[in-house]
């Protein structure tokens, strides 16, 4: 058995503590699956490409719009590099890719070598696994790490604020918390706002247009205790939701899961 | 004399507090001074306006550089319009423009309907008023607000990510603070990372480049008690820095002290 085959398997990726050695092994095309718990101390990103004529509309709307869509990247047009978050190259060192022509899904390739061009511009987006981790680490569970689900997720009511052809409302997600883990959470979140920050909403699911707790629009539903409170977060998933509607020619992100593994470390995005 | 005489004594001016009245004011051609105390409740901003070609690039340079460049608005291309700061038109909505051209500053118009055009990017940056006014609220004496100077900026040796043609080394602003004064400084500084936030550095200007500190690059001379120490943070001059030395072809900044004057308050900005 090859070492590049047994990288292969998501335990053995998972030991890895250091992200340049991570992004090695990915880059060699030695491992395609999730990046959750890789090199669990530093951040990972959420993934943007677009056209050079989107990425000034995109640049203005996650400016608009930070608890939602919070860049901690941005490449110069056509520079697969990213400074600041490491030795990167966009183009392979990420494990899965999703590309979008006139917002339909057209292919999930594991690089993106022959689509990149000059005109390309990229976008590295704050995801919650940054601040889900000082959560726990202050004692706080969190129901879909403890059950090994996907956090609930639900197209909320409340607008985001539009930049040239994006325009959605705010995908929202939702970790169920006993009133003083809320607390304690919204103070721990407010430290981190380049990967969301602070809850959006505590408690009224439907002040936000959310009509079904039970029935999230992604990851599974959730188990609300009658001593908890639902609170509610900024949810990266919010700029796929306004490419869908822009649809821009172009677009490439990274295939859910298997996210961009930085040299940063999550407790450098603490504010404070 | 007519009530747009009256107006123009600054003391006038200052004693409004509501922005929207001010810019109406501004925009009539009726104030051409300086904006602080002006509407003290609300964010001031610095402006940028550049050509579409060096947006992005500029966009960039701000997201890898937030403590000197921390963007509080952005416009579309070719848009006077700023979503979210409030009902704006940055063609007359400032007291005073300063254009420059291959970096040589050429005119300072009191508006710029002529020279506007659907090339044009406008930016907004957050600046050191917003986070002034919480450290006196908390009682801690400004001595260049005290004093009625300016605040003392040094060109420092700290250098800033780059981004195309963006590079400089970060300016910093000085304020000489008691060291329980500075602890309380760096704790409610770090509330408003959007006026750029946290201190960069305390106590030892040489470390940073800094070889006499009572001979400020721009601004008055301090004065620094035994018991006092500098305290150092990132400056909006930065931004100016980078653009001269990046020479694009067309770029409009306010005229030093006379800022937009936003809708958004000055409590807004505090992260948690």
């Amino acid at each position: 058995m090859s070492e590049a085959r047994q990288i292969e398997t998501p335990n053995a990726m998972m030991r890895i503590d250091d992200p340049r050695e991570a992004r090695s092994i990915i880059a060699r095309g030695d491992y395609r699956g999730h990046t959750a718990g890789v090199a669990r101390d530093y951040v990972q990103g959420n993934l943007c490409i677009l056209p050079r004529d989107h990425a000034l509309d995109f640049a203005a709307f996650c400016q608009r719009n930070p608890k939602p869509c919070p860049v901690i990247g941005m490449g110069a047009p056509g520079d697969p590099a990213l400074a600041g978050l490491g030795d990167i190259d966009i183009r392979t060192d990420v494990p899965g890719y999703r590309v979008f022509r006139d917002g339909e899904l057209v292919d999930e390739p594991t690089d993106i070598l022959d689509i990149w061009s000059d005109d390309l511009v990229t976008f590295v987006l704050g995801c919650s696994f940054s601040f889900e981790l000082p959560l726990i680490e202050a004692g706080i569970a969190l129901q879909h790490i403890e059950r090994g689900s996907v956090v609930p997720m639900y197209r909320s009511s409340i607008p985001c604020t539009p930049a040239g052809k994006f325009a959605c409302d705010m995908v929202v997600s939702m970790r169920p918390l006993s009133p003083a883990d809320a607390i304690r959470a919204v103070q721990i979140t407010s430290r981190f706002p380049g990967v969301h920050g602070a809850p959006v909403h505590i408690g009224l699911p439907q002040l936000i247009g959310i009509e079904d707790i039970m029935k999230p629009d992604f990851g599974d539903p959730p188990v609300i205790g009658d001593d908890q409170l639902p609170v509610f977060w900024a949810c990266g998933v919010t700029p796929q939701a306004a490419v869908e509607q822009a649809k821009p020619p172009l677009c490439i992100t990274h295939k859910p899961g298997s996210m961009l593994i930085t040299d940063k470390k999550n407790s450098e995005l603490a504010a404070f």
